[in-house]
């Protein structure tokens, strides 16, 4: 069974990490715009019953994802189903998701929150071992640099050891474990 | 502004409908699967409310579809938003739609109804003028016989009657004004 190690830093030059990254042989992707817009039910409270309901843009495709309740707070282990969405039905980049947040909205659901980013990925090899970083400018929360690795279990601990050492090389410091979502309404407080 | 004109006939003998069809010359056209399955909402009785929603699956195509209250009795105008779902997420013919029932029961949507059924088309000239036929084979309900012409205000009249005369020369009797779902909710009285 495979691992994912990943951190996730805040970064006042992205620039400057985009040097650093190519100074190393990396090669960035195009930006990609990822839109998740999330709702809240007609009838119970999503943030009571640790459910979510959100309609997700990466580009060019479309997808709506419930989320469940944790069914085991050891592992966070919840049921999740992700379907895609079809077509452009009205046109235009955001097309999509707005004719479901208006088919939603009949509904009654309510949109709560939406996270707008635009992400570029690159691979970089470090000490040996290839990382995925991601470059994200997150609407309303600024820059982020999430580096990522791949480890069996008993490579865990070399594998954060050299994720740690990539990213004080290229700068990053304060990692950030809340998610983008969390971030953002914990700032509406 | 163009109206379509058109009336649903049961029939006993769908083969002699199809024989009397291609004997005019119409060429039938290859089955497809319809289904049309129908959800109440969790927090709201959508048979008391006038709304529906729908997934509908059209050979490979599938939709979702939300159907608002009548908002004018005369002309039976409704607020309609119809989407278009993604892929084969489950794979197989129905792996759509069960996956969809899936994700809409997550959110506590029910399911009501289901209408099932094979459906060709045709197109038939009769009296110089070009009628379509739908021939439908319902699950639960039987086989039916659609006719249907397209004509401007001032021909509405010319059109019933080029209607009635080619349901008679196809021994179509006793047309039905109920949609399939109507049909199939009356019979579980």
């Amino acid at each position: 069974m495979q691992y994912e190690v990943e951190q996730k830093f805040p970064v006042d030059d992205l620039a400057g990490v985009e040097a650093g990254l190519r100074a190393r042989g990396a090669e960035i992707g195009p930006p990609v715009v990822e839109v998740d817009r999330y709702f809240n039910h007609p009838a119970r409270d999503f943030s009571e019953t640790d459910e979510a309901v959100r309609i997700r843009r990466k580009g060019e495709k479309h997808f709506i994802t419930y989320k469940g309740p944790k069914v085991d707070q050891t592992t966070k282990t919840r049921r999740e189903i992700e379907l895609p969405l079809g077509g452009e039905p009205l046109g235009g980049a955001e097309g999509t998701v707005e004719a479901w947040s208006e088919l939603l909205g009949a509904l009654g659901f309510r949109v709560v929150a939406e996270v707008r980013k635009t992400r570029r990925r690159a691979e970089v090899v470090h000490e040996g071992r290839t990382a995925e970083a991601t470059l994200d400018q997150v609407d309303d929360l600024g820059d982020f640099v999430e580096l990522e690795l791949v480890a069996e279990q008993d490579g865990l601990d070399a594998a954060r050891a050299c994720l740690a050492s990539l990213a004080e090389s290229l700068g990053l410091k304060r990692s950030e474990r809340r998610s983008y979502l969390e971030l953002l309404m914990a700032r509406r407080m």
